[in-house]
């Protein structure tokens, strides 16, 4: 087949994106098809500015699989309607034609899937063949469909193991020192990784002892009598938090503080930092707390082998997908059983993906509000199983790949916004 | 010989202690000795809480060695001089005869060293044969003599791991969104923990771009025009800074936000947050933070495999000068050569050890102050060599332990402060 296939990472990125991207170059060339990537995500493509990866060796791409972040730069770009962002479609359009593009794979979450279906609408109004399919990835959970997001996996897993790992800690250390500990986790919007904290756990005393979750509002005195009792029973309590939580009437937790600290400084404190503060005031009690952030996402090292192989796995539909022109499509997860944990890659018509937003269902969240059902577990628990250890080095760090990323010659005239 | 060995832990736990634990037994164990642990370390002892380690099964000790925490519990009770504190020493030494403890291991930082030392000068002036030995442990690696310690390896290795893929995420991010990062590293005192994130990157283009050590003040001025010109220059702007950093008149600048929100609420914000708001304020850049506070010292999942091995040969080590009698001793690391890194146990006296705290060379720190030299390298590097996971469950998670332990029945009256 003659043409290029364009390969874009879109969005925040996970340990596993790039697992996915090499098992996309992979594929391709197998097929001897080219495969371009866009620098920055689609940023690159409306600027022009591709990446050639047939420059990059077998091995590079190999050890691409097990390097976190996104090897190709991403954006947080969104486009609109194609009547509000007409320009910018057309642009893509331009920019695909110029170099030959036939095939484009878009790696990202809900506004990935729409600008991949949009693109390829812009295309069968201008009689352009191209097939476009949207990759999933996100370490939030929350596309429509799927059963579960390449990312999240690795990243539950890390919310797990750590939360077992600073458990072990404070149960050290409660006699004397810290009683409370709060580890905050992702999640504006669904608290699917405030959930795999959970399954750090098994029993009522083990922690977490308390889940915050963003399906739930936060009572203050609810949540301290909560907190109070288990240090009564426990000795000690851990707290996972969901960023996204938020009050009766709808304000984030996170913000409560007012953002300005007594100096007016701007103040990031995030809702661990302003939950502790709450218990320290309220109960008096030592407490400590973690803030991930970024951490959680890009720990490679702690990924989940089982996310792994799906993240290399819809990669390789994606092609497969692309060159059978199946188009506005997505390769999605489906979960053929539980016990034992089984599932297959299937195609979805992005139409379903896009712009829709996957929930937590509501009986993954325990009656009380603070803890994960029996459900939750059955589901989450494969998606954490499996360790895939990057090699490391002489050094002591893994041996994380840097790719060469040329840029191929331009052949359009600069691009202004 | 006949005779009780007491072994407690002392202080911040960390990834590996228990493996100085686990080999303190099993070296007993080899010789016939039996082993009690004090429940939350001198605590425990003060309060004839005494855990019976006879009661374990030697898979539960071996799997001690791979488990994070402080299987006995540790705490944070610092011991007075020997006239201030006079009731509660003759109170260890009562326990002591009580339970016919020969030998007691202490396994802490320069104040464990110190209560160490002191029990073994009142056991003598009582005439009681007693052995007292100090076992080092710190992740903050400011013990004196020892050329590092245990401990120590594991969370620089957790450092360096966490910065390098934390950094991958923000270059591929940093284009249209995040452009400066903040890593907090545990160190009130010495920037050890903050120099091993150094390891992190080989090249002056390499995350992290800066480093702050509470070695050097803070001078947000020219911290800020340093920000500024890495991300002119990089694209993205990777910081680790030091719990410990003080502003020129002393002022450690995790208090600069006034430790209050604009509500009055207790902020426990900490340097990352602090440092990114002003970022943030200054610069207009975005910004994001991590403050992993106990997960870089309990991420036994990332334990360095030359910190555990010398965690488990100072616990043999404690072991066999205990039996040879070589009261007020510590066994420590002695390095005998970099390339290839060689190192052997030997005693050294507490008194050496007692109280004293290790700075972190003047030669470690970049001239311009925020990075780290070539001899800080050759000395941190074969500390974070060498992988040592723990054996994970089918459930993704690390099969971590968890003792029985069971207190031995007490023989005394009730110990009233």
């Amino acid at each position: 087949m003659s043409g290029t296939l364009l390969y874009a990472q879109s969005g925040g990125v996970t340990a596993v994106i790039n697992a996915t991207a090499a098992a996309v170059i992979a594929e391709a060339r197998a097929r001897k098809i080219k495969v371009l990537a866009g620098r920055n995500g689609i940023l690159g493509v409306l600027r022009e500015e591709l990446i050639d990866t047939t420059k990059e060796s077998a091995a590079a791409i190999r050890a691409l699989a097990h390097t976190p972040g996104g090897a190709f730069g991403s954006c947080r770009v969104k486009l609109k309607s194609l009547e509000a962002d007409r320009a910018r479609y057309e642009r893509l359009l331009a920019v695909f034609k110029a170099h030959d593009v036939r095939w484009f794979l878009y790696n990202g979450g809900n506004d990935s899937a729409d600008t991949a279906l949009k693109v390829s609408k812009l295309a069968a109004e201008f009689d352009y063949p191209l097939t476009c399919i949207g990759v999933p990835k996100t370490v939030d959970n929350d596309l429509a469909v799927t059963d579960c997001c390449p990312g999240f996996g690795s990243a539950a897993k890390y919310t797990a193991v750590s939360v077992r790992e600073c458990a072990l800690d404070v149960a050290a250390m409660a006699e004397t020192s810290t009683k409370v500990f709060v580890y905050e986790a992702m999640g504006r919007h669904a608290g699917w990784l405030a959930a795999a904290g959970g399954l750090a756990g098994k029993t009522a005393d083990d922690a977490p002892h308390l889940i915050l979750f963003p399906e739930r509002p936060y009572d203050e005195a609810d949540f301290l009598k909560q907190v109070k009792r288990v240090v009564d029973r426990v000795g000690y309590c851990v707290v996972v938090a969901s960023e996204g939580i938020r009050t009766a009437d709808g304000n984030f937790v996170a913000d409560a503080g007012g953002n300005k600290d007594s100096f007016g400084h701007t103040q990031l404190g995030g809702v661990a930092s302003f939950l502790a503060g709450r218990v320290k005031d309220s109960l008096g009690l030592k407490v400590h707390w973690t803030l991930p952030d970024y951490l959680q996402r890009s720990a490679r090292h702690l990924a989940s082998k089982t996310d792994l192989e799906q993240a290399m796995a819809v990669g390789k539909a994606a092609v497969q997908y692309a060159l059978k022109g199946m188009n506005a499509t997505m390769p999605v997860i489906k979960r053929i059983s539980d016990s034992p944990y089984r599932w297959k890659i299937e195609p979805a018509p992005l139409e379903k993906v896009a712009n829709h937003e996957k929930k937590m269902p509501a009986g993954f969240i325990r009656k009380d509000g603070y803890g994960i059902t029996a459900a939750a577990r059955k589901y989450l628990e494969p998606l954490i199983r499996g360790e895939a250890p990057p090699p490391y080095g002489r050094d002591g760090i893994p041996n994380y790949v840097e790719l060469k990323n040329p840029i191929v010659r331009r052949k359009l005239a600069d691009w202004k916004e």
